[in-house]
């Protein structure tokens, strides 16, 4: 790590294919296909660790995202946010050059498409499984038969998207497992009466379910990197995850128990969990040569634009001095990845990703 | 606003003028040097703004950031962030080509500045005046007095530095002018004894006091933009914000109240304000030819990765359809501007920032 001067974030490449090769295991053995979602890592460099586990469609948030991974080959794209009017014409434009599909929850964004998609096009319908962000209701049998009604060969109805975002509130395999539950027969009944296929996200029921047969797509995306909140929740162990930011100590306040970290909202975003009735933005790591050690020495307790705030026990204290790296397990993988211009592999590869237009 | 398509960061360079106009005016009346934050805006054509008030120095919170700016012509940049060991290089290239000031606040660090940089640097000694992020106590006089004593012509002693960042936690001039008023005579009291200058931040205690005359220097930034966050502290009206994201309306789910829009977590960042009770990510307001009304026609009450979610009256509801554009003030505009790629203008003009390397 001795070329790292400031905040980096650190991805270790081997547990990233070890988090790849459990999800991708169990699709491959339910004969189900893995789409993964890239707005995890934005990065065709990490997308391309996914090829040798035969994935060849992904899964985006965005259009620019889509014309990113487009551009480094990925020719099978879903974009899974509603589909924007206003960005037509770049939907038109991907649509040309490769296999698209976008999502659909209402009939006046179906009318929207249909006026100004010229391409063919893919549409899932988007459920709402309970998170009440996006999506229709499972129960509303009349929009979902009108939308594919109005479907045609240019805007081709695939199926049902569902992310189960309310498993980010539960806490363990059991209490997952138990949504999961009730959402799954749900799909199935629906994909029994209007046919398509069942696209599945959301990272906790992903990791926790060890059986895909009643799926047809996965579409999570987390689960590359993981993250504390993740093995707060229950999906994965902090030994799973793959990604810690390298932060310079620049100051101590032993009175206080603080050290001063470069490495703030603008390195992590402000995503935090509680943690024992305290908020914690990143669980602090020793840095080694060739990674990090899992063991917790402090918690990151407070974050401004470009300061972090450590708090660990006086012994570990000690053991630090400015101009000391420490790592930081992030609380939210995706908004701290988002925020890099590059990351690094533990073996000190530079990583590009996508750069903001 | 018709070629906008996707989340955008609109700017009102007329506001700016006239926030930059006030805080610019006090300070010239009190003969007190403008040195403004850049992290506000990364913007080397945003910076130049400040130009035509007679503004050559600059404060900016990392060496990057520095570098940025020293190569677009700034060649006076304090550093407000403290000073970090690893990044001697960087530093002392910098040094080599503009006028440096970097932060102390320990004799560790001194140590490590004294052995690591090779140019002649300022330094300013960074005071905890009440926030306990960075910074000594300024009754710690004797540390104060050693620090000032290892220094030399190399690393050179300029004065003081204080941030009142506990202003953020005030609500109203009154309480605001309360908390500056305990801090001014400790710094005037450690400029007496001491000498060197006093270099004042924050932009609520600067918003409110209207008599800069016992402060040498002004080092806030957040006051070109400001954001519904310092109009809750009582720093500006909401007139005075001059950044108003323009966010396309992608979903509508009437049955409870709420809009979707593209403008998530990785557009606004996740700082929140509590608004009777209800946590708030952003005003919304609608958008016209020429910028953006100020009254406020819903909140931002959610946010996901690229997903907002808007509360609004039926009646609100009922004027706005997919593929229409909102705009929505955001609740900390540092945050926010830091995760574009670039802005534009309500005249339409695109204006360029600082990439993340």
């Amino acid at each position: 790590m001795k070329r790292i001067t400031r905040p980096t974030l650190l991805i270790n490449e081997e547990k990233c294919l070890q988090n790849i090769h459990a999800i991708a295991t169990k699709a491959k053995s339910a004969n189900c296909t893995l789409r993964p979602h890239f707005k995890t890592h934005h990065s065709s460099q990490i997308a391309n660790w996914y090829r040798q586990f035969g994935v060849e469609k992904c899964t985006v948030s965005s259009v620019e995202m889509a014309t990113y991974f487009a551009d480094h080959g990925w020719n099978d794209i879903t974009i899974a946010f509603p589909f924007n009017p206003l960005e037509h014409r770049m939907i038109n434009d991907l649509a040309k050059r490769v296999q698209l599909n976008i999502l659909l929850e209402s009939l006046e964004a179906m009318e929207a498409a249909q006026q100004l998609l010229k391409q063919k096009v893919g549409f899932f319908i988007k459920l709402d499984m309970g998170m009440h962000r996006t999506g229709l209701a499972p129960t509303n049998l009349k929009l979902i038969a009108d939308l594919i009604a109005a479907s045609n060969e240019r805007i081709e109805y695939q199926g049902f998207v569902a992310h189960l975002g309310h498993t980010y509130g539960a806490r363990g395999a059991g209490e997952i497992m138990q949504l999961a539950k009730v959402g799954l027969p749900i799909l199935e009944s629906l994909r029994d009466r209007f046919g398509g296929i069942i696209s599945y996200g959301d990272t906790p029921s992903c990791s926790c379910m060890n059986d895909f047969n009643q799926l047809d797509e996965i579409r999570a995306g987390n689960y590359i990197f993981y993250d504390i909140m993740q093995s707060q929740i229950g999906s994965c162990s902090v030994e799973n995850i793959a990604v810690c930011m390298a932060c310079p100590v620049v100051a101590k306040h032993e009175e206080r128990d603080e050290l001063v970290i470069h490495g703030g909202a603008v390195h992590f975003s402000k995503d935090s969990i509680s943690v024992d009735g305290t908020t914690n933005f990143g669980r602090v790591v020793r840095l080694g040569n060739a990674g990090w050690d899992t063991e917790s020495i402090g918690s990151v307790v407070r974050l401004s634009q470009e300061h972090g705030i450590i708090n660990a026990s006086k012994e570990v204290m000690k053991t630090l001095k400015i101009g000391d790296l420490v790592g930081v397990l992030p609380v939210h993988s995706c908004l701290t990845a988002d925020l890099q211009g590059h990351y690094m592999t533990t073996s000190g590869q530079r990583i590009e990703k996508m750069q903001k237009g």
